[in-house]
């Protein structure tokens, strides 16, 4: 697989984002990993790069404050342009940035344009628990239609089918107020019904809030107002618990010398719940792989991006354009 | 204050009940507890009570499964509904139940009625972090409109300040997808629009689910559909992080020893995010102080959930219908 990678966005690049860049075509050595970036500020930091490295010129990053949109269209040379114009070339199939949310959503929008039968894209996001579920939409389409709600079911069902290596179909939830099937606003219960009658998503119903972690789903759709409310109600809260233990445990010093010989499982509990184990969000919807870094990405969220991207392979656009059109056949054949 | 008490509702009902209200009539001594239920049934658990319990006669809970409308009108002297009743005819100024959250809304609209110039309720729960926030709606009124939200910005913080003994006046904080005024859909850029508008409300902007626990606002002000979903995913994802902390203190001998050491440390971490603590949501809105208690509360969450209704004080009603009223005319002279 060929991956265009934003050397120069997010807030340590380009050295954490070539350093990850490097440390994945290392162990990923059939993919060829191309970092988008001008040449004479990335060389020096890919020095000793594996063959499976290249190169590909672009002139400066879009920055967090910029209109996105206005952005590229003013420089089309910019990183993230250049890696998703890779992309609809055909030169790539998928590009990752840890740059600005929107300059790549707006990038990926512009540039590639999007799947057949999708009206608007989702970003999905692995909740890090110890059942990991993918979340959707976090952010990228804040008011939906039922309609979309049934697209990102189909989309993220085939994603996490090939990212979190199922053996079966994804049990698909969607996030609601309530377990009952009438629960909820105008869009979650005409979103439901459309679920159920859609052939090819293992609906398993609404899981609320609480369920989230609770591995009650594999796919959570909801709209991108609620998604991204929910994602970071998550991770907020989990760093919240995470700091009221490590306060608890060097409050004293009886404590400190208890937690010395707690501290290699704590220190793995943190990692198990630390967003940099995915590395980064997809984009879902368009006609490639969109991998968007958190933008104070290190290199080994970097590195797991990419080989999030790697696992989830070839073939996606074509297989997630053909289940979207089988969903939409079955519900218009069912109503 | 006349607080009363159902008596029937709560799934450890009427045992944990019972002994929560004598344990809150024992330590508020100048408040009058009325267990309202049948009285053969509650008599011999209220053995020993202080003179301030006094007993109401009612027949029966309604269940967690009826459909809560039609239970209340086909079942007058059910005990929710009679807690309700004595509400609105003065004898008490508040009522608990831990019973079916859905006969509690009903009973309270139906029974008691809402304040003057509030459309809807809104169930505000406490955030139980190190910096408690009052968020509201947590799912009374799933579909909202922007002036609703308005509504329960003023009514949240004129509750928040009496609840929490604030010094100066409540900070109001609209749950967002981001800080900018710009962000959301078009429910919370309107109701942004009349937060800042709006005289008597302390609105310090848009706050992000990452920092609904880390002590941004007093008050966190969004629609019942995400309430809900933001307190159940809180709820959710603190237990799964203390769930994990549990199990790593517990994997071998040799932690379980560390961990005996730190055990009194982390309950304190545990109970600090406990429920159980507040003991309840309150209902705004309505003529009176409505507290809907967890589904599954012990002695402990019923005693709590009476002192804070307490704590809230005498007056809530006038206070509210006054600030909602003030609140009214600030938005139309500004627009």
């Amino acid at each position: 697989m060929r991956i265009a990678v934003d050397a120069l966005g997010g807030d340590h690049a380009p050295w954490e984002i070539v350093s990850g860049a490097i440390a994945a075509a290392r162990k990923q050595t059939r993919d060829e990993i191309i970092l988008v970036g001008d040449e004479e500020t990335i060389r020096p930091f890919a020095s000793g790069a594996p063959e499976n490295i290249r190169f590909k010129a672009a002139r400066g990053a879009i920055g967090m404050g910029e209109d996105p949109a206005t952005a590229l269209r003013a420089r089309p040379e910019s990183s993230v342009a250049v890696a998703a114009e890779a992309v609809r070339r055909g030169e790539a199939e998928a590009f990752f940035s840890a740059g600005s949310t929107g300059a790549s959503v707006a990038a990926a929008l512009l540039g590639i344009g999007r799947l057949r039968g999708c009206r608007r894209p989702a970003i999905a996001t692995m909740l890090p628990f110890d059942k990991p579920a993918l979340l959707l939409d976090a952010g990228a389409t804040i008011s939906c239609r039922p309609q979309d709600l049934l697209n990102f079911a189909i989309l993220g069902g085939v994603f996490a089918k090939r990212y979190l290596r199922l053996e079966g179909e994804p049990r698909v939830g969607l996030v609601n107020v309530g377990e009952e099937p009438g629960k909820g606003d105008d869009l979650a219960k005409e979103a439901h019904a459309l679920l159920e009658a859609a052939e090819g998503v293992r609906f398993v119903g609404n899981v609320e809030g609480r369920d989230v972690g609770s591995g009650a789903a594999d796919v959570l759709v909801t709209d991108g107002f609620t998604g991204n409310v929910v994602l970071k109600t998550a991770e907020g809260v989990a760093s919240e618990i995470l700091g009221m233990v490590r306060d608890a445990m060097t409050k004293n010093v009886v404590n400190k010398l208890a937690a010395a010989v707690l501290r290699p499982s704590l220190v793995a509990v943190r990692d198990r719940v630390d967003p940099e184990n995915y590395g980064g969000s997809f984009l879902l919807g368009v006609r490639g792989s969109v991998v968007i870094g958190h933008g104070n990405s290190r290199a080994r969220g970097v590195e797991n991006a990419i080989l999030g991207i790697s696992r989830a392979g070839s073939g996606l656009v074509e297989e997630s354009e053909a289940a979207l059109a089988a969903g939409r056949r079955s519900v218009e054949e069912a109503s």
